[in-house]
This record gives structure tokens, C-alpha cells and sequence, in this order.
């Protein structure tokens, strides 16, 4: 119950992301639905496979495929339109994007670490921590290589760090046995405000001067 | 039976369409195979994945990979060498990439669907016609990926829609119990014609001027 | 054994190449690490995929992971303290990034067809000689589509060639019940020999000139 709705949260989070960089990018209705789809979609998709669930749970219901098409109309509607509120936000696109691309994060890496934990149990960390972060990123990397754009984990500000942070505090909640419901929102919680803190005050790693 | 000989001419179109794109953009007779066979094979492989087939078809048959060398072979010695008829439709190339690209979505969306109705039943149409999207696009889509191009499926008129709306009346027609035959055969010229007549006439579906 | 003692090798020398490629696109220390994550496992991580082992072995084992991010560290520390080491080869990254790919495709083109054997056996060659070849430039292949460069495999002289013959050979040897460990050194160096020497005297494929 509780990974339906973090996965329906990452999902409308993705889609709403991935279409706005399809609009951007002149796309027409149809590559906006299908860029949102993927970009909503993708990183479960992959855990899955890599879990060797198939097929992916992403396509046995119309929940989510359902959520990500209405939540990317919303958004072509918007902007076709041009209506107030898109107007509003129009000129602070990028940090409307990666607000909701951090929620998307948020919501993924608990929810594919979650999954993880259920299929394998904790006895592997590593399975556990790379599925929370190939779950939370993997949309937006295939959004992002589908658009022909250096994906964002590669080069934004703490991106995957975040992810990993929030799967490695999860994995570590769950084996004190805390309750279920506070390790996915501490957790949740923690990937968030380190995106937007990152995003916000330009938070970097080091890297080589070349 | 239907399905491996729709799954023959979708590998021998996508192989051809692969292959003038990689001689188009220098890659040397080995660059021209590798992105036939992933242009050709790409698709099936995902799909096989995705409905936990392994090792998928594609792996564990001659045929497949035959016929996509052979066509791949075909198109480098003629562009190669000049002969009459390549040199007939240079001019044209984009409509014959066009064309062939055309038939192997026809004939993958159908068998894509098929396979997943095979495999799985009528019980769950979003999986069917995703497969059949997906199994249709998908060697296209990484033939554009690899080639750092963005994806025709993002950009040109109706390229998925096309798809869709084959895989739709696919499932729909099997529904009705209508024979395996007439339900390939209506729906593949479904999607080659959406297509054609798409390219032709520049069909498009509605965007958002930024 | 040996084929633990090649993943290691193949994950080290990928890892070295996929380092100094994110730090030469500027990628900060996790986008460092992370590409090298990428390179050194990618391959593996496909060839499992499509051999239907899930989770792929590269998640399991801590191993692979632990090797890879102290390349990748060894790699960015030389860079970011301009280390004699690393100064010593500034000019020279081209090259000493080849090496370490030939290595990488020559360790993972062996191992990859050798888990290829050892799950369905010497009865499918086609199986075979592609896994050997897809684990060999998987990780490069996701490496250049990340970092939004032509494939290596599209482009360089006779690439996946080298990989190709290597396989052929592997299995071929094996056919003849040769003892296993010089099937695999035999098949390795043969690779690393054709990548170097081609890289060396720019052995080229025919191509059509457009």
C-alpha cells in the first residue's frame, strides 16, 4: 500500500517532469505522453528487470500508466492554453522542474529500495541501495539520453547523492526495525530537502579542472 | 508460423532502414552491420525482456541474425558500389529509409502484440498493446539513441500513433474472435498505412510554440 | 574462478577508462565514480539481463562494486593532486584510455562467453559468441551514450571485431575440449592484440564514402 503510493507520487512527479522538457524540446502531443511515460515509468521499469519481475508491475495495471498520461495532459493543457498558472511559472521552469523531479527522486528510491527489501529481503545492502537509486533515477536518465541531453544524475548538484543517502538511511531504519511508515518518510523526507538544499544554494562536489 | 514470418520482415526492413542511416553517418561495413542487427533485433529483444523471455528469440535462432546481415550486406554493396538501382533512390533516401522503417513497424506491432497475447492471455490489453509499441519502436528508437539522434518516435508525424492505433484494433479484433490471419493482415496495413499517408501528407499532432 | 579473476580485471580497467572519460566532460566526483560504475558493470549487467540471471551478479557480490570505485578514486585523486603518474600521461590520455578499454573488452569478451557456456551450454553458438560480445562493449556502449558520444563500437577500427574474433575463437577451442584456461588467455590476448594493433596502425573496415 505503502509503495503504490509512493510509486503513484514518483510516477505523476516524473511524468509532469518529463513532459515540460518534452514541451521544451518542441515535441508534439504524442512525444510529450510518450517522453512523460518514460521518464515516469523507466526507473521501475528497470528495477523490475533487474529484480527479474516481469513483466514489470509498470504494465500489469492502469494505474500508473493512467496517472502519468493525465498528469502530462495537465501539462500540455496548461501550456497550450497558456493559462494563468502556467504563465506564473513560466519563467522559473527549470526550478518547477526540479522541484517535481525531486519529489519524483524522493518517491523512487524508497519505493525501489522497498521493493528490493520484499523480493531479497535485508541481507543484501547493495542490491537493496542500487535499486532505491536506479529506481529514482533511471526515468530521468532515459529522459534525458531519449532527449539527447547529458543526463542530469551526471551533472547536477548532489543528484544521485541524495538518492544514495535516502537508501542507505532506509536500509539502515529498517534493519533497527523501525515502523514501516517512518522509515519511508524519513527517508523520503532526507532525499528531498538535499535536492532542493543542493539545487538551492549550489551545493558541488569537487571535480578536476581540465 | 504468422508471427516468425512477420518477424522475418520486420528484421529485414529495420536491418535496411539501420543500415542506411549508419552508412549515411561513416560508420565503416562493420559500424553498418552492428546498427542494422541492433535496428533490426533491438525491439524483440526489449519486448522478450520485458515478458521474461530468455535468452530472447532473437539470440537463440539463425534466422533472425541472417537475415539481418544479409539485408545489411545488401545495402553496403550496393551503396558501395554504386549500382544502378541505389543510385536510382539516393535522391530519395529518406523516403525509402521512410518505407522500409514503415513495413517493420507494421509488421513488429503485430507480432509484439501477438507474442504478449501469446504469452499472457487477452486478460490485460495494456500490456499487449505496450508490447506491441514497444516491439515496434523499439530497435528504432535505439538505432537513433546510438546514432545520438532524437528519437524519430519523439518527432515524426504520428510514429507512434501509428503504432498504437494497430495494436489497439489488434487486440480489439482478437477479442472478437475474428481468425489470426485477417487480425495480422488488417492491422499491419493499419499501421503502415497511418504511416505512409502520415509522411505524405506531413500529418501532425498538436505542440506547444515556445 | 577464472572467470571472477577476468570480471575483476575487465571491471578495473573499464572502471580506469570510464573515470578519465567523466573527468575529461568535467563530471564531478560522483559523476566520476558513477560513470565508472556504469562502464565497469554495464556490460555484466546486460548479459545477465538477457541470460535471464536476476539480480545480476554485479549487485550481488560486493566485490565488483568496491573494485570499480577504487579505480575510479585511485583515477580522480591522480587527477586532482596532478600526480607525476598522472602528468607523465596527460598527453597521452587517448592512448592510455585504449589500453585500458582493449584490456576491459579483452577480459569481459572472454568471461562474458564463458557464463554464456556454462548456463545453456556450447549448443548455441550464435548465444555464445553475442554474449561474449555484448558483455565485452555493453559498458563502453553505455558509457558513449551517457556521456552523448558516438558509440566507440560504431566508429573505432575494428572494434567489435576484435571482440568478435576473440569469441569465435573462445568457443571454437572450446569445442575442441581444450583446457579451460587456455581457451581464455588464448581468446584474451587475441582480443588485446587486435585492438592494440589496430588502434596502432589504424586498421580500418571499408566504408561507403558519402
Amino acid at each position: 500500500m505503502l509503495n503504490l503510493i509512493l510509486d503513484i507520487i514518483g510516477v505523476a512527479s516524473f511524468a509532469v517532469s518529463g513532459a515540460m522538457v518534452a514541451i521544451h524540446r518542441k515535441a508534439d502531443l504524442f512525444g510529450v505522453l510518450f517522453l512523460a511515460l518514460m521518464t515516469a515509468l523507466g526507473g521501475g521499469i528497470i528495477r523490475d528487470l533487474l529484480l527479474g519481475q516481469t513483466p514489470p508491475r509498470m504494465f500489469t495495471s492502469y494505474v500508473y500508466i493512467a496517472v502519468a498520461v493525465a498528469s502530462a495532459l495537465a501539462v500540455f493543457i496548461a501550456a497550450k492554453t497558456k493559462n494563468d498558472l502556467y504563465r506564473r511559472y513560466e519563467n522559473r521552469l527549470d526550478r518547477v522542474d526540479n522541484f517535481f523531479d525531486a519529489i519524483g527522486l524522493a518517491a523512487f528510491t524508497v519505493s525501489g529500495a522497498g521493493i528490493a527489501v520484499s523480493t531479497y529481503g535485508l541481507g543484501n545492502p547493495v542490491l537493496v541501495v542500487s535499486m532505491g537509486m536506479i529506481t529514482g533515477f533511471g526515468g530521468g536518465m532515459l529522459r534525458d539520453v531519449l532527449t539527447n541531453a547529458m543526463p542530469m544524475v551526471l551533472t547536477k548538484h548532489v543528484y544521485a547523492v541524495a538518492s544514495l543517502a535516502g537508501a542507505l538511511v532506509y536500509y539502515w531504519m529498517l534493519l533497527l526495525r523501525l515502523p514501516a511508515l517512518l522509515c519511508d518518510l524519513t527517508a523520503g523526507v532526507l532525499v528531498f530537502v538535499i535536492r532542493v538544499l543542493a539545487t538551492r544554494y549550489h551545493w558541488n562536489l569537487p571535480r578536476v579542472d581540465v
